[in-house]
């Protein structure tokens, strides 16, 4: 069996062999810092008791669980913490594909890697519905995709790559559809506190038997390092993905749920103010540059990534290669993301030298 | 689909909600403490850079790859770092079964429960094969229930439940029966440095494409919260099994892959040494209360757990229950670990309480 392994590693790793100076924009790890009282949580462990060391609770700290359901309108039994949201998803898809309802997987295109990946070791098959040029995703397209085949329909919002955040109707009308085939939604939130249009709507504002919510706090506490994670599922459905979660991980780090915890407790909002500030001036700075090279692209309304075009330029592999060679700037190629973006670089904006990508970028397609 | 979720937690719950004083000795978790230079590691971690809590590369810390492999005698390349030795053996059993090669696993009874349980989400069989009463298992035995059907033989040394340490030959023996099926050896030796018989042989002594040993620091560092343990795959499977590890939980806790990297290089063969020493105490106070309270019993060479008949108390989750209420004792029911051992009770010598379980025994049976 032969898994489609995420591009990501092999361009950074040719980024970081090349012989000049390279910015690198691959991979979506913030460059800011984790709040100060999860540092000084990390400080305050190394000093507990031994007990402390040992295994928490196989679905995870009681108190974290407790303070996610109360922030989430939501039952502390529905949350199970997962090692960052990579495991949230895989126990949401494979939750939805063990119920034996068909086993087709509705995906975007484009498509964050890991889902059709994910689809693969689980058993599933992929089918995949295009968004539109600015990486929204049209209900009746969905709706048209469906069928008794329809096991999970897995998106994520703020997106990535597109940016795109999709509007209450979108979020509602996907839960309908859910409802309807006796499909089960899967949304991804991880980027909820880069939120930068003040549209974004999460899908437990609707309730549902048909709808798992999955997120972390791997971007929003700048912690992708912790693999700290969480999925909301339905009652009717919460007992056998413990089950799942116990017999795969026995349970996840303690002394990142006792981090998270503290930090959770603590961090004010404006923490996550300052981040999405930043995030929205280097936006600015960024697609500046781009109208400067005369790109095409999309301003995100979310998440930390800017997909471009640039006119005889298509995003495969050998040009984003050319691009860390002769630009000194790495992206993903589009094609990493589905068919539908082979012309289109994605650049994520988690480096403080993102200006000084704009200006490379700009002088080299100018 | 059910899942057979281990009794543990039951058991755990019901002896933390009893109106009495209760020793545990339900859960394989250490009481002592781990190596200062553990603690010593999650200091200093604190105050690293940001970017020293971003993902780690997906299948673990080179260094600390690299510091295991020197130590096994493997490339580094053949080392994955998993969330547990729980990972370790999902990753290894889901690699043999995703061969297509048959779906039978083979594992002994009695049998650490985890491993049917893993059998079960990945969709295979489970075909048992009795030890003897010391915990011992015939190759022979194993070698009669192989067949074009196999596709893993899952073994554990030093054993949970039994104590068992299988000798060299029986390990031997095992890679050649895999090899003669076409069949993968999963040898989890999570207990290794807990031999208290000098018998321990571990699977990587007899070179083969056909076994992949698992481990973990949880047990050896009296870390179980950590999460952080490992496997060594043969190098034809380890692609597929880096690939299904990326695609589950991208990456493990950086945070305690650092800390155990440094608290393996620290710490010297004493720590390991003293707490063999305090469990071969307890290993004593504990049976010579079993002898007094006229029981059977097998004297551990290995891991945590003394395993226990009394007469006419059979092992069932309610005599284990009574024991609670009426002693102040708990421990595991035998029918968790298979039907070989239903009159038994697993007892886990981690707590500096031994000796006072010990007396409470021997009066309550006297």
């Amino acid at each position: 069996m032969e898994y489609e392994t995420p591009l990501f590693f092999h361009v950074m790793e040719y980024a970081k062999r090349a012989d000049r100076d390279v910015v690198d924009m691959v991979s979506g790890t913030p460059d800011w810092e984790p709040p100060e009282s999860l540092r000084d949580a990390v400080r305050e462990y190394a000093d507990l008791e031994s007990d402390q060391f040992q295994y928490p609770p196989s679905e995870g700290l009681l108190e974290l669980r407790e303070e996610i359901a109360a922030r989430r309108g939501v039952d502390a039994e529905q949350v199970v913490i997962t090692n960052g949201a990579g495991e949230a998803n895989y126990l949401a898809m494979a939750r939805a594909l063990e119920r034996d309802r068909g086993s087709e997987v509705i995906l975007t295109d484009p498509v964050y890697p890991y889902y059709p990946g994910k689809t693969t070791i689980l058993g599933g098959t992929q089918r995949f519905v295009a968004t539109d040029e600015d990486g929204q995703l049209d209900p009746a397209a969905v709706r048209a995709a469906a069928s008794e085949e329809t096991a999970v329909i897995v998106v994520n919002t703020p997106n990535n790559p597109t940016g795109a955040v999709y509007p209450e109707e979108t979020i509602e009308a996907l839960v309908d559809i859910a409802e309807e085939y006796d499909a089960i939604l899967v949304s991804d939130e991880v980027y909820d506190h880069y939120d930068l249009s003040g549209e974004f709507a999460s899908a437990l504002q609707f309730e549902s038997d048909h709808r798992i919510v999955t997120n972390a706090f791997s971007k929003s506490m700048a912690i992708t390092g912790y693999r700290v994670g969480y999925a909301i599922f339905p009652p009717t459905l919460v007992e056998n993905a413990k089950s799942r979660h116990m017999l795969v991980n026995v349970a996840t780090t303690r002394p990142g749920q006792y981090a998270v915890l503290h930090a959770l407790k603590e961090t004010g909002p404006d923490y996550f103010e300052a981040n999405r500030q930043l995030l929205r001036e280097r936006v600015e700075t960024f697609t500046d540059a781009l109208d400067a090279a005369d790109a095409e692209y999309t301003t995100p309304q979310g998440s930390f990534y800017v997909m471009a075009r640039f006119d005889g330029y298509p995003g495969t592999l050998e040009n984003v290669e050319r691009l860390i060679d002769e630009a000194g700037v790495a992206g993903m190629p589009g094609e990493a993301f589905g068919d539908s973006r082979t012309d289109w670089i994605r650049f994520a904006l988690v480096t403080p030298r993102a200006e000084t990508a704009a200006e490379r970028l700009a002088a080299y397609f100018d």
